[in-house]
């Protein structure tokens, strides 16, 4: 049964000028009930499952309801290579939807990323978008929202605990002590679960009662025998905990003998996290969280979650997560949140569910990647749409004037200082030898077959002259369109041009392709992704790249994709290297595999995976106001 | 304006025999909307979140309207000393709840703990009742629930990161630069937020513009000067993962030298959980987080989480933690499930705002209380009710004849293993024998005045005669009343005769009286509890401890009330000692300060903070059906 969606009613905009803080806007919005969205969108009522007023998680079973009807039309917004202010993107894909949805009359639904609160309360603040073109509530936006970030914590570490405790327990039973206790008898005979059913399938043992094993495949069946030395699975938090990145755990009095030197990362930087983006159903997530590798064991082999039987208790814990949550943007068009992965560190795009969920409520789904074209955006190609078999049909490239005066050889932008006078006041010779870049990014889409549309986010202090040359150069250099937004002051009135200039070109044929074959070997993918992207001439393998190439091929993972661990402030590995640099070449000093998400990650020279806290957090403005409750300092 | 509570609607039991396993159980039973739950309780729609169909939050509104009506009976329900299965006082507090709701027509809500995902997955299962009678749905109330434990944890470890960055960053600045990072210039002067208002007033530094002060001042204000050595503040995770117990931090590239030894305790034991528990509202919790002591400076005095600036976002990020959960029983009565503390390790109580919003609501509020009255009950006295100046009516103390064969000396019991024969088989000698830990028990309860119905869980393999033993020895001993309970099996019916004996005895006279005053010296409040409670010759102090008392002494935390670490399977500090032990003296290891949520807690010999994981924990069962998604395994 369809369901007819009610007919969508903006929220108006109660403009101000100047424009106020983010915080301000989002509290002083008006919210609609977050039912009344999804029934604008052609949700039913047990579709959803409601979190409050103003989100709600949306119920796969949509899914299936819908699974005659059309895809509506794929548009990524992405970037150029931004300042470590960031340069609105996500300010510019909601002020695309609030455009589409609220002033053209067309169907629209954005999908975004979850923030992680380890910036939120460290350095950069919020990622609700900004002005008049933000995702409300901010505040629960940015906090636990639905508890998806918290659910991947959980999940992760109980496979830590369970790998540590494994050697521990391992390390002090006899095989028939460890067989005891892994097949415990029950009134109907041993315990026999799917996880190990699945262990002994895969280690070529079929007999259907345990009681039946040999003393050898008692032994092989219940001994990991995990190499302590050749653990990869890390912890996580999601907290901004430098004092994590090193650690050494097993000091306690009953752990004696046991210590290890491992570290927490980031909690988006979890295999998990990946997985629960690439997910295409609670079935293949199960799948894929059991095949998610931990370890090896002393022989070289691969130890998996589901060797160690966690990875149906995972599952149980992210069932919930998997669902995606529906916002609303300050106009009153549906926003779905979902996932958080980095782009640096991760493949950094929303979720394959939200966005097939979108795609069938809507004409025009807007997903945003993370970082700039080279980062977020080829993962998306090479990653996420592989694994989807979703086709886009149109790149949305965000620039500012600030960020090409940076790469034509600006001062170094920091976040928390004054800008330099040459960011606020007219300088077109540094703008113009900023522009490779914006060409470059322009080039990266265009090799993926598919058209582009330049987003110039206008700043107050930008000029007319200095808009017009991005513009100009922009249409010269093979995009399709090229239009200023104002959005961030106007809303959805300030991307009216944007949304007809994708309208255009979602209308024109694509002709959209991979950038690599997943037969090629894993040099030669890192290779290609290296020069027609990054503008490398080469790569350089560490000998620890090297082991890893070589373990990976023989372990079979070689026909994976490549999501590359590169800094996210240069098209190079280098952050320092600004423009469209050349003549450079790619360091890869290691290699890690995610078979469960399923990629392999090269990292490009050092990449932390756990942020640090400044002297100053973001956190010493955050606070409530006593009489009201109001939430005070986010931003 | 006050509401009329919809009439209430008993949800039937399809009893089953042999009584089907809990999930199967609660996988089974009708759900009333939870919406229909509230209004039946009188709460208005615009006091309730929803979080999806079952489970809602309870805003805290609803105290402000609810002022005048005056509280219903306040019943704590805690046991005898457990065997390491536990004695079903949470099955007691259920099934009393549905008899008193479902079939004797009363008002009546019940409070209880969220449940630790550790134990959840590690050795124990879930904590949400059993048999017919269970809080539902299970797999919700077993797994994230609302996401309050999550929050503590995000809040608590943000401060932990707080602590170590800012050491790192004091040692790397001067003076001066720290003043500029601490109070960068903003675009109307130098930011100056609440919690360094707060700070600079404890220092005596009352200027209210930060350009004024002094570089003594700067230098005071800014510089926490944390001493590494005198840090009390962990992190904590809500996993069993014992190898987090003693752990070096710091060993990343960017910290070295400012690597420390520290630990992981399980989110549960967290102080903000117990500030979670006795805060009374948004204002006083934002008062405990600041008053969490995190350690102290090199000149010994104490610095808390307003010092570090984190106090108003760990605020914000308990904003929604503190408001209760509603859900409901197998027979559609509502339950409150708030906070989570152990009663071990912590206080062991659930919250005083659901207890006060149960008691403006109900007739009859069923609040339980952790382990044994030496512990929970003693605590929900002597700790909780002083801070919320509520006076409870009636104990109920849940034995059984298992535990009460294990005092009189009957084989150990041990999770996962099977029971002895003694245990199910009738031996009147052997209960006779442990018949001395129930009557102490009652001692216990009585001594704060307050009258104990003995609701004594009988199981199948009980004889008549073992329970009129057990009655009758209650009845000599002065519980007012003692009754046998078929709840487990037979839902509230089985509870009907427990029910009218409460509600008999909430209509007569209580004596309230705490067992302490808070001007008593340290040691003196402690040896009280270890004598009157405890049964203890006297209490033996290491210098640890010696040198804490003079601290705390010192900084004034001695009219703080005890809240006693103390191994729950005794009443002693030896879990191997049972019965009613005597002759023993307690030793106090060393002794930690709770400031914010309100409490010193010494700790009585080896207590574990952070559970381990068995060599096959519970996770290995739990799993969803690939067909349904329906989880599995939980128990």
């Amino acid at each position: 049964m369809d369901t007819v969606a009610r007919p969508f009613s903006p929220t108006v905009l109660q403009r101000r000028t100047p424009v106020p803080s983010d915080l301000d806007i989002a509290q002083a919005a008006t919210l609609k009930p977050i039912g009344q969205v999804a029934a604008e969108l052609g949700l039913r009522e047990d579709e959803l499952e409601l979190y409050g007023p103003t989100k709600a998680k949306v119920r796969l079973e949509v899914l299936e309801r819908l699974r005659d009807r059309p895809d509506g039309r794929y548009i990524d917004v992405t970037a150029i290579t931004p300042t470590p202010l960031g340069e609105g993107k996500t300010t510019t894909t909601v002020g695309l939807s609030q455009a589409l949805g609220a002033h053209l009359g067309q169907r629209v639904a954005t999908c975004i990323r979850q923030p992680s609160q380890g910036p939120t309360f460290g350095i950069k603040g919020g990622a609700a978008g900004g002005g008049y073109s933000q995702v409300i509530p901010m505040e629960d936006f940015n906090l636990h929202l639905t508890g998806d970030i918290h659910a991947i914590t959980a999940a992760h570490n109980l496979c830590a605990a369970a790998i540590d405790a494994r050697i521990l327990h391992e390390a002090g039973a006899s095989d028939e002590q460890l067989f005891e206790r892994i097949f415990p008898k029950g009134k109907s005979g041993r315990k026999f679960p799917r996880s190990l059913q699945l262990r002994c399938a895969k280690l070529g043992v079929t007999k259907g009662n345990p009681e039946d094993f040999t003393p050898e495949e008692r032994r092989c069946v219940c001994r990991l025998d995990l190499d302590p030395a050749a653990l990869t699975w890390r912890r996580v938090l999601d907290t901004s905990d430098r004092f994590l990145r090193g650690v050494t755990v097993g000091l306690g009095e009953e752990e004696q003998g046991f210590a290890r030197t491992t570290g927490f990362d980031i909690a988006v930087a979890s295999e998990i996290m990946a997985v629960l983006a690439l997910a295409t159903s609670l079935q293949d997530m199960r799948h894929r969280l059991g095949a998610m590798v931990v370890g090896l064991n002393r022989k070289g082999e691969a130890v998996t979650a589901e060797d160690l039987g966690v990875a149906g208790a995972m599952t149980v814990l992210m069932k919930d997560a998997l669902k995606p949550t529906l916002m609303q943007t300050l106009e009153g068009t549906p926003v779905f949140v979902h996932a958080g992965p980095f782009a640096n560190i991760a493949h950094g795009n929303s979720s394959i569910l939200a966005d097939r969920i979108a795609l069938k409520l809507a004409d025009y789904v807007i997903t945003e990647s993370g970082f700039g074209a080279d980062m977020g955006m080829e993962k998306f190609f090479d990653i996420k749409c592989r694994v989807s078999g979703l086709v886009p049909d149109a790149v949305v490239l965000v620039a500012t004037v600030r960020a090409l005066k940076m790469h034509g050889g600006g001062p170094k932008v920091v976040a928390g200082k004054p800008l330099d006078a040459v960011y606020v006041e007219e300088n077109l010779e540094l703008l113009r030898q900023g522009l490779p870049n914006l060409l470059h990014h322009i080039r990266i889409a265009r090799k993926f077959g598919i058209p582009v549309v330049v987003a110039v986010n206008g700043f107050a202090t930008d000029s007319p002259a200095e808009l017009d040359l991005v513009r100009r150069a922009s249409l010269e250099s093979g995009a399709e369109d090229a239009v200023v937004c104002q959005n961030w002051a106007l809303g959805g009135e300030g991307a009216l041009d944007l949304a007809k200039a994708v309208m255009r070109v979602c209308d024109r044929p694509s002709n959209f392709r991979f950038l690599y074959d997943l037969d090629e070997p894993i040099k030669q993918k890192i290779e290609t992704i290296a020069r027609e992207i990054y503008g490398a001439d080469g790569v350089d393998y560490s000998p620890e790249a090297e082991a890893r190439i070589e373990a990976y091929t023989r372990l079979g993972y070689d026909r994976l994709p490549i999501c590359m661990a590169k800094t996210h402030l240069s098209l190079s590995h280098d952050p320092t290297l600004k423009g469209a640099p050349t003549g450079f070449r790619i360091p890869v000093r290691d290699i890690r595999a995610s078979v469960g998400a399923g990629f392999l990650y090269p990292l490009l020279g050092k990449m932390a995976t756990m942020p640090g806290l400044p002297t100053r957090p973001g956190f010493y403005d955050v606070d409530i106001e006593l009489e009201t409750g109001r939430v005070v300092g986010l931003f």
